[in-house]
């Protein structure tokens, strides 16, 4: 996994790069680069919440010394290009496919975000080697600076899920064998059979029990038989 | 496409209102729901930005009409439980997972983003019918609320049309109390009515019946009835 710099390009509102810092921490970003930046003070620490070690430790650069040092930079822009035609902005990515583009390059990245005001010049972005877009809606497809941060960082994390036990198929087809003995137990008319276990099927299955789960319903089923007289 | 509100559970602070407001804006999402809020003044409106619309637009409701009105609950969480057995908080779906889930529903779905110094309450989560936790880094998942709110909005943005009926909540609450009533039938004991109800709450909402769905899981109880012998 390469390194990756998150560089804010002349923020103007040092809110919002508090908020920028508390974000790439909450998903596991730590380097962050500022070049010709607004003053970083109380209004910045207090945004930044508990990521005040990534505000404390970011790096002041030019962003000459950003493009030396990068082996990869990525410009990106909320701006759609209105011509198809024009190199400059197009073709641009999606933040999904950047994380693909990147898994398995070695070296730094640095991803750019421009000043609040107007997003990254057209020399910025002519230099850079990839254009990122985030897709918005048209109406007002300009993001809050943080936020645009926010969905890069969410999307390059790609962090894994928390684990817990989902039944297993070997599980959910007991499931329904017994579900199918109960159905016989209660007297479900035959021509209905078939499609109850069908909905019942596509019910559980959306579901996807988690193993105490089905083991519960197994239970309740249980508690009905000892109730029925054959 | 199902009409998906935002809704913020007592928000303290008006500047998350309005950068939520903002966010909601960029990918197309105009409908906040407030409960319990902060006052919203010019702090909510600076940060909304050109989303000044959707802030005053905002329906100001208690959490209790919230649900009532709801077919689908969705309770957002940066909680991860620690222990795989609390059917309260497990299992959770991501938020790219949500889109898929609720791609074919029609109706109301309401999602539900809990307060910023402590999120949700047990209450307000075991009411819900599916949770949704943000994936973040574990040495700061918290992430500001606006930011939570732009990453569901971010993922759910591309959301195809959807065409089937959703059990509404009252056929749901219906359906819940007949269970109720059923468990008593089969003596299911005291002590594990609330933990079962939970977890049938929790498997049933992730499975998001449609009506007929409801209606033969109530013919399946009423034909057990029938076999036993009160």
């Amino acid at each position: 996994m390469p390194a990756i710099d998150i560089v804010l390009v002349s923020p103007l509102y040092e809110g919002n790069v508090g908020s920028a810092a508390r974000v790439m921490k909450n998903f596991g970003f730590f380097r962050l680069v500022l070049t010709d930046s607004c003053p970083i003070g109380d209004e910045a620490f207090m945004r930044a919440a508990h990521a005040r070690d990534v505000l404390e430790q970011a790096e002041h650069l030019t962003l000459d010394e950003v493009f030396s040092r990068s082996s990869i930079v990525i410009a990106t822009t909320g701006e759609v290009s209105k011509s198809v035609c024009n190199p400059m902005r197009m073709p641009y990515f999606q933040p999904s496919e950047i994380r693909d583009l990147i898994t398995d390059i070695e070296g730094r990245i640095s991803i750019l975000f421009g000043r609040e005001n107007w997003g990254l010049n057209n020399d910025e972005i002519r230099k850079s080697d990839v254009i990122c877009t985030i897709p918005a809606a048209k109406e007002y497809p300009i993001l809050n600076l943080s936020h645009a941060v926010g969905i890069i960082c969410y999307e390059l994390a790609r962090i894994p899920r928390g684990e817990y036990l989902l039944a297993t198929r070997e599980e959910m087809e007991h499931l329904y064998r017994h579900i199918d003995a109960y159905l016989t137990l209660i007297e479900h008319p035959d021509f209905k059979r078939e499609p109850t276990m069908l909905l019942i099927r596509r019910v559980l299955g959306r579901a996807m029990l988690t193993a105490r789960e089905a083991s519960t319903l197994h239970g309740l089923m249980r508690r009905s038989e000892w109730h029925i007289d054959p």
